[in-house]
């Protein structure tokens, strides 16, 4: 049985750790970036190492006091804060920033978990390298949050989600102890793999609290170009294309409907628009190669080749790093000017390649019996990752409209499960996937998660209603 | 409690199976391909299909008997027979070798899990694809086994090991249920990674039934350059020009000690040597390039920029494929070499790239206290994996010295530990070094295992004492 954080609790936290551990301001714990539901907080906590993290967890073990590990509160499906349910402490790790080693020989560095991304990145790149994991939240989000998440971005396509760039984990499990597991091997068989069950448990299994992280060499020049294409059908030909001229050194290929610019013209009329009347669908590629290359070169080639084959009807290769900057701040901004427009429901989901234009074609099908919907449907491409957004018309408000939120993501997600795609491609389930992941998940993999967890948190002190649903 | 295939038991699985799924000549389900221990066999039972694999587990559930999943036989650490307990139900899947679909706009191949490695790299390239997990057994390992012990081999560098080649499985779990996990997403963040968990659990977890798999788009070109360099240190250095001179186009890059072509010259004469006196090290470059670039070109220049900065003394460039190809078997022949000289003990090893030349001089020096060897060191030394194997000197006999196997076994990896390297790299733990394990592993990842291991399988049935001492 769990109970909130007493004030005997916290007393006795407070005299076993320093002072600088314990935040006043607490009330930013309580949020999330898409608002909503607001959390409990019983205390937070800033541990100022991986031992102190441990004393956390073992004196939450002991009083049954549910733990929240935290990283940069980014996470957009409510996985860090808890709404219900006993009142949590809050274990941020914002106090363990520092990148412990680099060994640029070895591509390797070691970062503890509360290392804010967009510094893991510059740490990369001072030692003449590249840390490939980029998304929108890099300024605040933290590296034990991106993995705790499995966090994904634009360059999964090429570099591999949060997972695939981990090489090794330091944590303390449920029951305190930590596990120092901060190999930087890229071939390890020693058992089972830990690493990758915590990537992406969303602290439920433990706290992350510092990890080894690939690296790579740093693309010799890189080159941008946005296409516009017909429609889905030609991104994914063209796409194709690209891996078969470009091959390795395709870093991203996004997609990005009509709406999106056209939000960003009503919103953010300062955003720069590479066309002039926004196509139906466009595309954006990017490209890192190798020394000898012509990033340049290869995109115009690319384009003339797909402008024959009618994959496309206008494009531009970005011609100085300016305009590079330019296209991705367009492709960028299009959550903004989202959040802006207001959605009545968003959604993050994968669906295999090959049928994303069949399900492009339905989304509105299905939507069109619950009512009148902009869809802003854009994302990761060469992922299969789309962000299918359902918005309210013109000149209507999106409060008027949210009561349909419900059964827009019911319609979307019952598409998805039908095309035998994810409900969550890259955010996670946290909270708020929690009922849909037991509605669609498979029922044996289901009962394994649940096995796991009760065995390595017997007590559900790790962030208990996160991904499972409580008990 | 764990008990022998009965005749009980093993008529009841008569009765509902068909005959064909029973194995008569079981002799080879006994032994392994370094020799050494003998399995006991009760009985060897091959499902034709995932519910026969469900109905199988179930009984032997019900039974009390061990189940051994059992791919092409070719683990080398003893995962696949068991010389010690109950004779238990050997689960071969050499009936379900269907490759159920190619994806080849999604670059996903669906296979089944006795699906021999070789004909899946047949099947994506008959789609113009490639599935790049190679090895020496890739002509009857089964891509269940390969799962199951997470194999590497020489693409892994650039491609990843067999764990990041794989996007979903179908798997049958101890309890005789189903997963249905055939996703083929490469973004999929519902829940516990569990696929990542079953891939390299070595059978203990569950039983993979079929695999999505990550293919590739062919390269346009390759080309294979043999260097010699002074020492690993130079090895090293001219990795790291490799990475920034072709970047993400290398997809090997094998050290090579002198004891393997003088291995070679003396046991496999007929093999052809690169250099007509063995350097005292050498590097193997593969590289496959996109469209437009010249692999010749690429690799002249490197080999001329390193020639330059000292890192290499002699070098030769592929010329044609016959040239490419013998390099590749002048590689590919030395374990076949150590096997007719006959090791005293082989290591699979991995060390942080940067540590490794000093662990190679370390090598010598420790087992000098034991007594006189010839060491073959050679592997995938851009994963930082290395086959260090030892071997009696000349004109003495490798039985005469086998009594100095574990103690020769114990200094490698005592000093691979000092070196926070890993005692199984790419061959798994199996029953050969599940002490070590113990030894060597972390406390708490050990308990975290075991934790996982009782709670998917609590009865034990599954391959006990593999990976994990039997309780």
């Amino acid at each position: 049985m769990l109970t909130s954080v007493s004030d005997a609790f916290a007393a006795d936290l407070r005299a076993r750790l320093p002072a600088a551990a314990f935040k006043g301001d607490t009330a930013r714990y309580a949020e999330t970036p898409r608002g909503g539901a607001t959390g409990q907080v019983g205390l937070v906590v800033a541990p100022g190492s991986t031992e102190e993290v441990a004393e956390v967890v073992r004196a939450a073990g002991a009083a049954g006091v549910p733990v929240i590990p935290y990283g940069g509160g980014t996470g957009l499906v409510t996985g860090q804060i808890a709404p219900e349910g006993p009142a949590p402490l809050i274990l941020s790790l914002e106090r363990m920033t520092a990148v412990r080693a680099v060994y640029p020989a070895e591509n390797v560095l070691v970062a503890e978990a509360g290392a804010i991304l967009a510094d893991v990145q510059a740490a990369a790149e001072e030692a003449e390298r590249l840390f490939p994991l980029s998304l929108a939240a890099e300024g605040s989000a933290r590296i034990g949050g991106l993995l705790g998440t499995n966090a994904g971005g634009v360059n999964v396509l090429r570099y591999g989600n949060a997972r695939e760039l981990c090489l090794g984990l330091e944590a303390v499990l449920p029951d305190g102890s930590v596990w120092h597991g901060l190999k930087r091997l890229r071939k390890d068989n020693t058992g089972y793999d830990l690493k990758g069950l915590l990537v992406g448990s969303e602290g439920t299994l433990g706290v992350i609290t510092a990890a080894s992280l690939r690296l790579f060499p740093r693309p010799a020049a890189e080159g941008t170009a946005v296409m516009a294409v017909p429609d889905p059908e030609a991104a994914l030909a063209l796409l194709a294309l690209v891996n078969e001229k470009a091959g390795a050194t395709v870093s991203a290929f996004e997609l990005i409907s009509g709406t999106g610019p056209r939000f960003l013209a009503e919103t953010m009329p300062e955003v720069r628009l590479p066309f002039a009347e926004p196509p139906d669908w466009m595309v954006l590629i990017d490209l890192g190669v190798g020394a000898g290359q012509d990033p340049g070169e290869l995109l115009e080639g690319i384009f003339a080749e797909a402008f024959e084959r009618d994959l496309v009807t206008d494009g531009l290769v970005a011609q100085s790093e300016q305009q590079r900057a330019e296209f991705w701040h367009m492709r960028e901004s299009i959550p903004e000017a989202n959040k802006r427009i207001g959605a009545i429901s968003s959604h993050d989901i994968s669906i295999p390649l090959s049928r994303i234009p069949d399900f492009v074609r339905r989304g509105p099908e299905v939507l069109a019996a619950l009512g009148d919907y902009r869809i802003n449907c854009f994302g990761h491409l060469g992922d299969g990752n789309l962000h299918y957004n359902c918005f309210p018309m013109p000149g209507e408000s999106r409060d008027d409209r949210l009561d349909e939120k419900a059964a827009v993501q019911r319609e979307v997600h019952d598409l998805v499960d039908e095309f035998d795609g994810s409900i969550s491609a890259e955010h996670g389930i946290g909270r708020l996937k929690a009922a849909d992941l037991q509605r669609y998940g498979d029922p044996a993999k289901l009962a394994a998660m649940r096995a796991i967890k009760d065995a390595l948190d017997p007590q559900g002190i790790m962030n208990p209603g996160a991904v499972l649903p409580l008990r």
